[in-house]
């Protein structure tokens, strides 16, 4: 039962699943067949151990642990064959111990290598596969003479292998690991408008429960948009995504989202006990609060949708104009308001709750920045009511009703 | 020139290099003599495998991908074996395609189980050897009569490779992954704590730049936190930890500094340019506010510390006794308070500081409260001073001299 909701959940799983046992029965065919046993010989069963660690999730992963793998068999092939000649050179009394030295050295030196955070995020599969290769044709070439034998044979059937994973990976029901990220970003945004938008519904508020903790899973969302995104890097173009398609932009935004966030995560601190309007000036400020949060939730819904469509949005200062003027307005009946009460500490929650506000417009206005910056880099289509960015409109004279907030 | 920087930045790192040397050169040695060569045959190749792909950084890692090589190995050679045998049955013609299915529907169910979130933070890899070894064994069978001897060479020269693995990696200047968590808990808090005393220190804010970013590192900490409990659960008893070592509360632990840095980083958007006190009041609300900081500071300072040395902390009210009172202090302040100004505006950065730091100070108290839970679950000693839990002294009847703040 739980297994079938597990699957339901995300249909791609069981998509996923019946993938890898494809490619498996499909590379296994290689062993069946006589003629191509005979080709490859017993080592024809890297090819299905190379299915099994190379097919991933998602076309990037896949990719990018195939390419890792061809390459760092290819070329740590060169040199655990050099490695065999030159210590053949001094056979048979200097043979092992040069070779050991070799192994010692090159094994020391390359997971050294695997340390530096650019090599981790991108080859360390490859670097590993290194020495790996390196120590399987170095170490059996002292008992095997026909080193090139080997070396050729585990090429062929790790090419063989990691194209069989690839090309089942993008044929059937491909997971593309770039759309993933799109969407991850597009969704924490949305889920951030979301909320705003219903903090400022006072009504919905006064029912309670109907904002959601969706906002909670963009705060850690970190080390998985930095990992999606080096994954997206290995993916050829697809659909609409280019193959130069800027991901570290989308980190840019995921960063500012989470800004926002945490800002957001102060804000649901503040709901119902705390903030009761105390008198007519209060209720002025709770307005004028209310107002400003609907209008940066709109914001961000609206940068959410045109990302989702890849439409190109209006310039920046277009799409703030309606959080600007709300923030302007909030700052206005800050200004202007009187406090006739002698208790500073009525006053605290809703005075934190306008501070939390106005930086929260700010962070939505720089997130507005990221995403027009990411619409240009990746030449998004131009909506057709969207103006064009050489032809800034001005902005609104007359931009909201400021005032007549949602409380 | 970096390469030697990047070394002596963290030593280990040099350290794992020799050490993954020494061990891929130790077990090449099982291939250069001949007698054991002659035991385990051409196969003994995978214990050179099993070396490179088990050893890790740290000693739970590399016990963690040991372990779930071996039963996997194990376990999986039966299930191959047994599949060669009913495939046989139905030689010639029946057993390829029997083979086949086989092999699609154990890749394809093991590959769906690998999905579920408590079978990928433990026991991934050993999933994915599983259908590894299983298509291995099954697959050559087909080819090799000698199925019996394919899974006995495969699963011997696993376990050499692997307790290779392991033994260099505990003896050689192990690394501890749940000595890593514990530091790393500890320091996120002594690095909250450092910035809450900084900032309740007015003369170093005056001179600016003192209050370091260290924080930051705080709001991204989860999956990485995650992850190293996962690992630590490997690790056997070791030091000062015991083998059933409350890893999970270093989590709880975690996801309040988290929270607490949520709303220090708040905090460190109030600093120099906004808050300017105004008047007399603001300055007695500032002070206070400042006190406050002081205190949740000092109190997340104490309770790193004794974490650290794992000594028992004082119960968590006495630890939070000066926080507390200098909380009510500041409510005080703030309920006392004159506001002889029309201008809202001008009150709205020093509320909002004092409403994050009383939420801060709340969170403090948790954090207070999961410390001394961990130091009864994980059996710290108890500190000379510290009282003990079973007779809570008093608490202290003046706890400061609240108002005379730093500021």
């Amino acid at each position: 039962m739980r297994v079938k909701e597990f699957g339901e959940e995300d249909p791609r799983r069981v998509i996923h699943s019946f993938k890898v046992g494809l490619a498996l029965t499909m590379v296994s065919l290689f062993y069946y067949f006589k003629p191509l046993y005979d080709g490859f010989g017993v080592n024809a069963i890297w090819a299905v151990l190379t299915v099994v660690v190379v097919f991933e999730f998602s076309v990037g992963a896949t990719l990018g642990k195939g390419l890792n793998r061809m390459v760092a068999t290819f070329v740590a092939g060169g040199f655990g064959i050099g490695a065999h000649h030159l210590a053949s050179l001094s056979r048979p009394t200097g043979e092992p111990i040069l070779i050991a030295a070799f192994v010692f050295i090159i094994a020391a030196v390359v997971t050294f290598t695997r340390f530096f955070p650019k090599v981790k995020a991108r080859y360390d599969y490859g670097f590993n596969i290194f020495i790996l290769t390196f120590s399987l044709v170095s170490v059996s070439g002292y008992r095997d003479s026909q080193v090139w034998t080997m070396a050729h044979e585990r090429l062929s059937t790790i090419l063989v292998g990691s194209s069989t994973a690839v090309i089942v990976c993008v044929v059937v029901y491909p997971v593309w690991i770039g759309e993933e990220l799109h969407n991850l970003v597009v969704t924490n945004i949305e889920n951030l408008g979301e909320f705003l938008v219903g903090f400022g519904d006072a009504e919905s508020n006064n029912n309670g429960k109907t904002l959601g903790e969706d906002h909670k899973s963009v705060l850690a969302s970190k080390s998985n948009e930095e990992n999606m995104a080096n994954l997206a890097r290995w993916e050829p173009g697809h659909g609409r995504f280019r193959l130069q398609h800027p991901w570290k932009q989308y980190l840019k935004i995921g960063t500012l989202a989470r800004e926002c966030a945490y800002k957001v995560d102060a804000l649901s601190s503040y709901l119902n006990p705390h903030v009761q309007p105390v008198d007519e000036m209060g209720s002025r400020v709770e307005a004028a609060c209310r107002e400003l949060s609907t209008e940066c939730g709109r914001v961000l819904k609206e940068l959410a949708l045109a990302t989702r469509k890849m439409k190109r949005p209006k310039p920046a200062d277009a799409m703030v104009a309606s959080s600007r003027a709300a923030a302007d307005n909030l700052k206005l009946v800050l200004d202007t308001s009187k406090w006739d009460r002698q208790r500073l500490v009525e006053l605290v929650p809703i005075a934190a709750l306008a501070a939390v506000l106005l930086e929260i417009a700010e962070t939505t206005e720089r997130i507005a920045d990221a995403v027009v910056e990411l619409s240009s880099k990746a030449h998004f289509k131009s909506a057709d009511s969207a103006v064009s960015p050489e032809q800034p409109s001005p902005p609104p004279a007359a931009a909201l009703p400021v005032s007549s907030g949602g409380a």
